[in-house]
């Protein structure tokens, strides 16, 4: 990506997509509705797309969704960050916050890992509706990383 | 249910979950794979089928499915307690601490709630596997109260 | 503050922490050492200083001082956005994640709310020691509000 | 204590504690309000003494003591399942609900470890006040473990 100096093993997020998609095919059954936009060195930014499985009645996405958008983000950032070594991390655990309920539009997860240190990777993940100013959820995961 | 002296407008575990297929029917679609076993007084067990759009290759339950699981619970603890006035109870957070990886077999979820205040209630959620000893997963949720 | 349209009932730092002075004197038993930097619509900034009290053995700050920095933070906070009004929110729950040890230094909490509903406000922490460049900490606590 | 196969390094309540002044000192600094009721594989109870330290105008205990308190009791149960080796633990994330506002009494904490790994321990604490009935805060803390 755009970081000054990316390690040799660095993926753009075509080729995370790409590869995520081969590995981990039944994140897509149903239909495809995460969508990596950006991912590089210890970010990563992801589209939910507003579809009938993640819409609710009264016109929302369901917290559920938000959770897989946020702990999906937060995996693809690991990625962007460490290469394929970072298929292997594992959720430890994850503490969401719903803040506003959004309407039934696209939702963008926008990454930041606070911290990746040898065994254990920290992101905090914002959530935002299409075309709206507040912050509808926020989260952080941990993440264990494989061992070297 | 069984507690000593039941408010009037206690549920049990079956007419609650009559009455979320009736407001909720999306939570089923694909097919139903979430069973209240039991629900009253500030308690509920929920199992969580497993399915193929739940379990994961190498054979494990996938952590949205767990998140499900422990959010789904602890609403209907909520209306175990409050009956029909806790239908509206919305989540404002949920914290979840994945412990070890399940097989991919039935999971079952204990609720317990912590704090049923008038504005606020806390349930604590752990998360078994099928016929195996150790905890699989462990949550607290909190969910914002409607105001009578 | 800086905001463009501050309510009428608007707090500075300075008046903030004179009236938190007069309500709990015992914060600073033992000594001044959280000194409230900005605060003002939906953020504040504090200072932990160092002392021989919060310093621990090899050269660090306890981590209950930076649980301590970060809950205070956001209090002042909401009472820089509600004015006296906020002085009886009450902590409901607070997550901390401990990202670097940090050298034994002042360190500076920035806290922004994420939310400031009527019922509740989540305040998001983020902790960095002076001079330098990583986050030490980051934490997430939510207060319930008291009702008009 | 009482576990049917102790490991030969398993240390008893006194002798954690010991250690513990021996090593840090400074918990006590003030004077002694942290005391080691019992610890073992996997457990741990730790009472905090009411003090004019901790207590808070209106005859409460301070938020801050509750997380110290739960911070220090994950540690020793980690120290009763590891032995010395567990001294090395750090915690890297602790979220801790406030439920009910305890009266100016003692406060003890147990503490069961939810995952004792190579990597990562996660321990629940469930904090009440003497003589009463409710639980007044509940956490959960992640300590990362020394490797060998």
């Amino acid at each position: 990506m755009s970081t000054p100096s990316p390690p040799a093993n660095l993926l753009d997020a075509k080729r995370i997509e790409a590869l995520i998609d081969a590995r981990f095919p039944q994140i897509h059954s149903g239909g495809r509705n995460l969508v990596i936009e950006e991912a590089g060195q210890r970010f990563a930014r992801v589209r939910l797309k507003a579809d009938p499985r993640n819409t609710r009645p009264g016109g929302t996405i369901s917290g559920v969704a938000m959770f897989a958008l946020a702990d999906f983000s937060v995996y693809v950032a690991i990625i962007g960050s460490l290469g394929e070594a970072g298929f292997d991390a594992v959720t430890s655990s994850l503490n969401i916050n719903f803040l506003a309920r959004p309407e039934a539009r696209d939702l963008t997860a926008g990454v930041k890992l606070l911290r990746l240190g040898r065994r254990l990777a920290v992101g905090e993940v914002e959530i935002y509706s299409e075309g709206a100013g507040d912050m509808v959820a926020h989260a952080i995961a941990s993440y264990a990383l494989p061992m070297g």
